[in-house]
């Protein structure tokens, strides 16, 4: 049986410990056409990551008042997932997650006492860490990493030593490396000047401006994007487009001033939708867009606390930094003409975790076998052969599990507020329970009439705690 | 000029006291071809209303687990109008402001007592209000009225008497008549049994079945409808069919028992979908759809505090009973292949007010004119040539008004809580002022940094006041 011609996945939760299988990709899903990989043109990958985007804040997702017709356009042609998570509720973890296909505790990109890292951090995503980009280059991908990129700033961590072989972007968050002489507290915020933070701009290992406009970042980041495509439109490639906003401090281009009914926060928004319009034509435009998966989504849930400049988590409770449904559901939009069916919702589990091995399916190339990954080949849900493999989701906050979703259930053991002054953190002795399916909202506790799934959930996190190895804390490391 | 080439309007609320002008149509609009109604063919209108069904509870609308195919494609065809209200956040004055295109309190549908009329009521919509069954009856329309009625169930009320040609429904709400051997509070909804309410199904002035058998509802609607719709076919028709669902006690047929993995509530909903399936495709294959104008909407928010058995209101505060968004904006889906423009979204304001003197357009009829009317004609919104003619919305919570809407302003002279034990009501001296297309939530009160918009809204209070002559009341009336 050759590498590409198995699919491994993780045995189900109910058998217990994880262990790594392989199987004839046949068992995965019922239609071989749909599921095969084609060996002499993989297909070319594109992320584009929101930086803290909430669930409502999408038209077709609800928002009554942001204008996003790229993204509708997206989801009509594609697929929503309605029930997606990332691995972390802030950055640097949510994106340690996403690169990797493995929860942050194992790469020790998560922490509580730093939630991410900082301009003085001296830590980052350890090198022998596998991710996406790394996977795609054995098969011969060109991989760009084209935004912020939050796992590790000194040279040794930057995307051109993860496996990308090229960067364009801001090493960490736009609101880092603030100036003193800006006005204090959230002030600074309310009428956002580029001098205010000292973000650098980088292209590779250089920083080559500094503060960044940050005004023209979604437009430059485009345009970088799109080069990359054209460069290597006659070979396979991965783009990792990870939008810098719309995370605070809010800009836009000049194009997107007043662009919006929803004020400066859908202004961004709006440009990032005009974005994902410009990277969608140009796949089309040169012949690309059926042999091309895009997945769009987010980092984490909205910034609440920053009110109208945050976004919308919809009707999910809470936001980023939570481990609430609105820190960690966000919306993701799947697209690939042709071969993910058109106007289609897929209501079962998916997660940034899934997203490395689901790649790795699809160009036919190799999971790395000497590691435990927590992400799953979520292929036969997208092509609408089969149910996604994802039956459970560990919510952490640091390095803490806060709580489990298994099947509609989700169970909070530690329940907190996002970050701010007043977390109200509460220990559950006996978790509170909400079906997500029912009650998305998370508002009406089923523990005391569900106690047989509350067992199975500890039952779950024993195991996964019997296994987990967490790796060397990278947070709280500083440059001396 | 002859009566059908004008339209009527209200003047700009900043032009002073409602008054009734006579303009030539092409004022309204910017392109005739697109306005102005067919003198041979008046447009068939079919409004499909649900009860209860909140803002969050349609896929895309946001909501995750609830699957509205249907519903979903009818927006892709058709339009949204995101910013689109009902008249009253309960069921009886919402139906009376839509059925007349007046605020309830003209009609005396509305009370602080008792908010809806129930089965010991005497009361009823005035035989001399002028309903949209009347105003269409005028140029030759077929009517009928299928489904919940709520406007008074003594004779001298029911459909018939109001411009209606037939009626097949119940004529209140399908929670009234609970019998006394039913399992108390809320037990009777947690697993209803069709003989817990004794409610009435009707056929025209006569009882023709008791209790009504509530799990085929939907279905014999929709059935129903879909007759009308054919017996018309050749000649222009008004269908009001408004669903008896998803208002408690929740049935559904045996197609849809467990059909959703939101639940009960779910079920209901996806029902109700099937039915609006129904009825458009019932539409296309007579020819229909390119002269039919179809408006769903709902006739108030969720009833939050059913929980599991309540709707959702999305990102809306509150819900059913309160006059935040929550309780008074609902989903709206037009339709009308060719004329309304395919997947559009209307942010601008609309109202269930809106929709006779809409139709009354469309259909090339007369507006009352010994009367004042609180509705405007849409259809230039809808068919992309204008704006929409409405910029100011009042929240009435029985005789009171609590809020009033200007532009993007909605400023609450008292806030309370949906129907429930503690209604928290405040009276507001300075009032909270939200910017809702910014903050749609109503999270963050502006009225400080907007003194100018409060004045505003304040002058326009007391000019609504002045002109206003509260109908006689109808809903304290009992049967002696």
């Amino acid at each position: 049986m050759s590498s590409f011609s198995r699919v491994f996945f993780l045995a189900s939760i109910f058998t217990g410990i994880y262990i790594w299988q392989c199987l004839p990709s046949v068992a995965v899903g019922s239609q071989p056409s749909a599921e095969q990989p084609n060996r002499d043109q993989p297909a070319n990958v594109v992320i584009i990551f929101a930086d803290d985007m909430g669930y409502g804040d999408i038209a077709s997702w609800g928002h009554p008042t942001i204008n996003t017709p790229h993204l509708d356009r997206m989801a009509a042609d594609g697929q929503k997932w309605t029930s997606f998570y990332v691995a972390a509720s802030v950055c640097t973890p949510s994106r340690a997650g996403l690169m990797t296909g493995r929860l942050p505790i194992r790469s020790g990109m998560c922490s509580n006492t730093r939630r991410v890292l900082f301009p003085d951090s001296a830590g980052g995503l350890p090198p022998d860490e596998v991710t996406i980009a790394e996977v795609l280059s054995q098969r011969g991908y060109a991989t760009a990493c084209v935004g912020k990129w939050h796992l590790g700033h000194l040279p040794q961590y930057l995307p051109i030593r993860q496996g990308f072989d090229q960067y364009f972007g801001m090493p960490y968050s736009n609101d880092m490396d603030r100036v003193a002489s800006a006005p204090p507290g959230r002030q600074a915020f309310l009428e956002p000047r580029i001098s205010y933070w000292n973000a650098p701009l980088m292209r590779n290992e250089e920083v080559i401006e500094r503060p960044a406009d940050q005004t023209t970042l979604t437009q430059r980041y485009t345009e970088e994007a799109i080069r990359f495509i054209h460069a290597n439109r006659h070979r396979p490639f991965f783009l990792y487009l990870a939008h810098s906003l719309p995370h605070v401090p809010l800009f836009r281009s000049s194009g997107f001033v007043d662009h919006s009914r929803h004020g400066l926060y859908g202004d961004v928004i709006e440009e990032i939708d005009w974005s994902v319009g410009e990277i969608l034509t140009t796949l089309r435009e040169l012949g690309l867009a059926k042999n091309t998966w895009v997945v769009f989504t987010s980092d984490n849930g909205p910034w609440l606390t920053f009110q109208e400049q945050g976004g919308s988590a919809g009707l999910l409770r809470n936001g980023k930094g939570s481990t609430w449904e609105g820190g960690m559901r966000v919306p993701c939009v799947m697209w690939w003409p042709g071969r993910i069916p058109a106007g289609t919702v897929i209501r079962d589990m998916g997660s940034t975790l899934d997203i490395l091995p689901t790649a790795t399916h699809l160009a036919g190339a190799e999971l790395p076998q000497d590691r435990v990954l927590d992400g799953y080949d979520i292929s036969p849900a997208m092509f609408g052969t089969g149910p996604s493999p994802r039956n459970q989701m560990f919510f952490y906050r640091g390095v803490q599990i806060y709580a489990v979703r298994l099947g509609p259930y989700k169970a909070h053991f530690i329940t907190e507020e996002a970050y701010g002054s007043n977390t109200n953190r509460q220990v559950h002795e006996t978790p509170l329970l909400f079906n997500v399916e029912v009650d998305p909202s998370e508002q009406w506790n089923v523990a005391s009439t569900h106690p047989k799934v509350i067992d199975e959930i500890r039952n779950l996190m024993a195991r996964h705690r019997a296994e987990l190895q967490p790796g060397e804390p990278q947070l709280e490391k500083r440059i001396p």
